[in-house]
């Protein structure tokens, strides 16, 4: 891999689904595979794959194929797998509550530490065995422990802030559940998952070619 | 727009972005802005703002700029949102109720109608005032229904299958929350969400900078 060449994100979140069919092989004892056989299961091209996987460093062997143990093991490293990432979740309504709850996370080495709400309701119960505390602590437990990423399920009018909050108290990954586009600095890293903006997607791919059959009018 | 052209996915994933910050203009009973005024707001470039929109047609104009409800309008047609969507649910676990308890889908016009599980624990019990059903009743309830989306929220072991029941069944889109690639027909509209590869996306990132450092050892 050419030094301190950045991946094209693209090609980051093809990743993850590597990491899940080379799991998947390695689950089925398969312990060797042609780019041909790889590419045909994930419905992607085989030079796709060599030049993905080209990124990080050579990975195949002519007449060979890729070896999945290796290249799983690789590809976790390369997505930072093979550590763990201590989560704490802003905002414990019943959406943060099942996120907590959710073992994929966990069995991957995301592991949610705590809990933070301003409700009265919640401030002192717990979820799936981590406290929820007063959301006005979290500057104050972030300094005493160590947290990688901020997971917000808050509000709209209240993302901001509190992603402001926990990045200045030394939180550097935000996983966004709003849909509000967060102002960070740039060493911040942010992943937005939107669910409202996928249905849009899903709506527009369904009328997709009555769309593209209209004439869209001029406006003007 | 040329007649029958497809847009790039990565146009369409924008849309809802351009939707968003349209009706918060729209809010603010802000009516016009240019297209210099709105790509700062969204912290894209001018110029492709105008190509994304000039793929529906021609909303801006010389030294006026845009007319933002007039955009606004356009836009949430073209991402279908000028109609109502009925959606099922098929795996009320703690997951699953919570989509359906979401209000902004509803808000949008996607409307959960019914849900469906294998489980006698929620059989027969209501979410958020929609019924759970017998999932072997799908079929049957898909035939008198009118259903636009299946929502996906079963193990992994069961996606396929329930995938293929509910298109067969007539259903056109698929909103997929398994990690598992679905294989169905060409005519029929998947989106996925994969709450685990966003969370692996966060940790490379987290991790980038390291990890383009370091030279990835051959290993063969």
């Amino acid at each position: 891999m050419r030094e301190g060449k950045k991946i094209s994100s693209a090609v980051i979140k093809r990743l993850p689904r590597y990491y899940r069919y080379l799991g998947d092989l390695l689950d089925k004892d398969i312990l060797r595979i042609s780019s041909k056989d790889l590419s045909q299961r994930m419905g992607i091209t085989a030079s796709q794959i060599r030049q993905d996987l080209n990124h990080f460093g050579c990975f195949g062997q002519q007449g060979y194929g890729y070896n999945v143990e290796l290249l799983y093991q690789e590809v976790q490293h390369i997505l930072g797998l093979d550590r763990r990432y201590n989560i704490i979740l802003v905002g414990a309504g019943n959406f943060g509550q099942v996120l907590v709850n959710n073992q994929n996370f966990t069995n991957r080495g995301f592991v949610f530490t705590a809990a933070f709400d301003n409700s009265p309701d919640v401030i002192g119960k717990t979820v799936n065995g981590i406290n929820v505390y007063d959301v006005a602590t979290i500057r104050d437990y972030i300094s005493k422990n160590h947290v990688d990423i901020a997971a917000l399920c808050v509000p709209p009018n209240a993302v901001q802030d509190i992603a402001k909050t926990v990045t200045d108290a030394g939180i550097k990954g935000v996983w966004n559940f709003s849909h509000n586009d967060l102002r960070l600095p740039e060493d911040i890293v942010v992943e937005n998952v939107r669910l409202t903006d996928s249905l849009m997607t899903l709506s527009y791919k369904i009328n997709e070619d009555e769309i593209l059959r209209r004439a869209v009018r001029d406006v003007w």
